[in-house]
């Protein structure tokens, strides 16, 4: 089973920075994601994962902890240097970055880190990000997964500009490189043309591993043919088993064995020592939150402004999704969650405060190893992106309560055996198009 | 006198690579650059200083270990987390960059290192950046320094878009931020519309320190508006004298004083504990260049293929300075030294292998204090960029046998004594334009 460590801010609850055993002052301080990674690092997960986001929520910047996020590659880059073994993940968009940047900061990270990189690959599925880029709107999101699919191929291109083996550094006679395996890679298409080669040497992994976010039409055919892992959303084992079988389905049509993607939904873990501990927990979570703060959180997640709605009435009618820009498949699964459990706006978002739309689990640590050996064994998971409530405090309960149960079930590893994040994960290495 | 450890690949000489006291096959290791950044802070250094190029030469990838540079940014944020108090400047072009990402890393990398990161602001000189970044030529001088100009303001203005104390993280009442404290920016001009606020807080130093590389006039002027370090190149005291004077009265023109902007000019040291063992080193190092790469090296440094012509004739007849589209003042000193020393192409080469327009100083410890402190005293600088011409060797002897030297002379500190960059180098913290 794989685990991936998925740390944002002082934690996933949207009031879980209030929480005791959080830590919401510190969340711009290496001392404290040096503790995060150490701790996801004993615990043994293959990777640490960094959501992002390129603006600041106007609406909700007083109640929003989210709001402030060290630039992702940065921050793993430091803890490269404070950790050995644990992957590193971060999100970065193809909608506001150029290829030739992107490529170089994770050939960079995968260097320092001895191959310990991945990048998730999201297009940006908020609309102010626009604003921030010069840009006077979103781009449509079929055109955002056109660019992203050209994007990819070149960043993949260029870590492949130099061949393994290129350098030489050969002080006898002064050839430093074998220029015969370095090569312009001369992409030219309508979004980017880019010559190359990449001024990094090709990454210990060959390339970083990719890792893909969005369950959406488009961004499943995109996780299928390019992706090595995809991070989803699920609330029902149906759900989760359809999604699975659908994807590696389709990873089949692309000429790829499924086990070269691997499927890591969000779980979103309430821990106690017993039940009643756990349901005190999210109780007392759920009292965390200021009701504007809930329904800010809430338009955001279905690109919808829900304030002018009486907060315990029902969701007003919504738009098309067809005519939703965001995230398509959050709105779809949200809404969806409402009209199944017939929720009003406080309950939809107490409900979703905490994972966002991802599963939540609760109970005792055998209850919550349980519930994710389930979806591992029946189908639906290849694995998890653990999201504790608040931090660092929910990660630490995680690997001291959760993981000695699932070493014992031997579903998770006891030791790292390689030294790349490929090795954690069962990918190969993948070959460089150039080298004949 | 502030000290800055220019850290290039395996060393600033061209063929430094090659010399027994180099280590080039572990220039993309974090190792290798940790042992550089602890050598620099065990000589008190004020800052570590990383140059950048965003693309590879062709011409000499064979020769030049150059063309393999880590993501400055990257690199410095690993740095940030294995050392504890020297200052971390790395270069970003304003021509191929955002300047939300720009505003975001830099303060991120302030963050994470307790307020010792430094920008060196750069707008390319390097012809061959643009095929890298889908654009089919390289902007013009004028319009890239233009163009500069409103990328710094924008950067400046989302550092302060949290003012200090925004955040309050006040898990009892429930409020993160300070919403008055927050800003938008609302950037609107032609380059660049901006809405702001940025996603991380108030840097420590409120702004990162900005260094401005350019000693055109464009890039005077743009140093004496903005900047509170100059990295710049001058081969005489006169010439330095005259730029010194002409900066700073600068500087006074816009309303600035002029201790806000410390000169540093590049110096290239060829240490050794006897005069003749510094003679030997310098031949030693002229032997490691090969033909071919020297050429090509001269070629790139002034914007004209000289590949054409007799290695041992004369310099052929230049372009006007005015249609030099590189950058002008690297073109112009180095058109002016063959002049006076009636250098040959090889003669030339040879001389700015290792400084690369750089002032060379050579002799024993003693003699490269003399250099350095003469320039110091005369208004010349207010300090140096040293760099050595291989690494790691030559950063440790100049630690081990000239930094003594120049602390017995009182001339550098013999302790930090802050925390951040601004505290080494002096400067003020600067004012928040949003705050009241």
């Amino acid at each position: 089973m794989r685990l991936g460590a998925f740390v944002m801010g002082a934690g996933q609850h949207f009031a879980g920075w209030r929480h005791p055993e959080a830590e919401a002052s510190s969340t711009e301080q290496l001392a404290y994601y040096k503790r995060l990674a150490q701790t996801a690092e004993r615990g043994k997960f293959d990777l640490l994962f960094l959501a992002d986001v390129l603006a600041v929520g106007a609406s909700d910047v007083a109640y929003n902890a989210h709001n402030l996020r060290p630039d992702p590659l940065m921050l793993l880059s430091a803890l490269s240097a404070v950790t050995e073994r644990i992957g590193l993940a971060a999100t970065v968009s193809t909608t506001y970055n150029d290829p030739f940047h992107v490529a170089r900061k994770f050939a960079t990270l995968d260097h320092l880190s001895g191959g310990r990189a991945a990048w998730n690959v999201v297009t940006s599925n908020n609309g102010d990000e626009a604003f921030n880029f010069s840009k006077t709107e979103h781009l449509q999101h079929g055109l955002r997964y056109e660019r992203c699919r050209d994007f990819v191929e070149v960043v993949k291109g260029l870590w492949d500009s130099w061949e393994d083996g290129a350098v030489l550094a050969d002080a006898a006679t002064g050839i430093y490189a074998d220029s015969a395996k370095v090569h312009e890679l001369r992409h030219d298409t309508k979004h980017y043309q880019v010559r190359g080669p990449l001024n990094v040497s090709r990454p210990p992994q060959g390339h970083p591993v990719i890792i893909q976010a969005g369950s959406s039409e488009a961004g499943k055919r995109l996780a299928a043919e390019t992706a090595e892992v995809i991070f989803t959303a699920w609330q029902t084992l149906q759900q989760a088993q359809a999604f699975y079988q659908e994807v590696k389905g389709l990873v089949a049509e692309y000429g790829r064995s499924p086990d070269e993607l691997a499927i890591m939904p969000g779980v979103f873990p309430i821990i106690g020592r017993t039940e009643q501990e756990a349901e005190e927990k999210a109780e007392q979570l759920k009292k965390l939150i200021q009701p504007e703060a809930g329904v800010a959180l809430l338009s955001f997640l279905i690109s919808f402004d829900l304030s002018p709605y009486p907060v315990d009435g029902p969701l007003p009618e919504l738009p098309d999704l067809a005519e939703v820009n965001g995230t398509k498949s959050r709105f779809q699964l949200l809404k969806e969650l409402a009209e199944r459990e017939s929720l009003t706006i406080r309950g939809l978002y107490e409900r979703v405060a905490g994972g966002r739309g991802h599963r939540q689990i609760m109970g005792t640590p055998a209850q919550i190893a349980d519930q994710l050996e389930e979806w591992y064994r029946e189908g639906g998971a290849d694995g998890f992106n653990i999201m504790p409530p608040y931090l660092p405090g929910g990660l630490e309960e995680f690997v001291d309560l959760v993981i000695p149960e699932l070493q014992q079930r031997g579903l998770v590893r006891m030791q790292y055996e390689g030294a790349t994040l490929r090795h954690h994960l069962g990918l190969k290495r993948p070959s460089n198009r150039f080298a004949r």
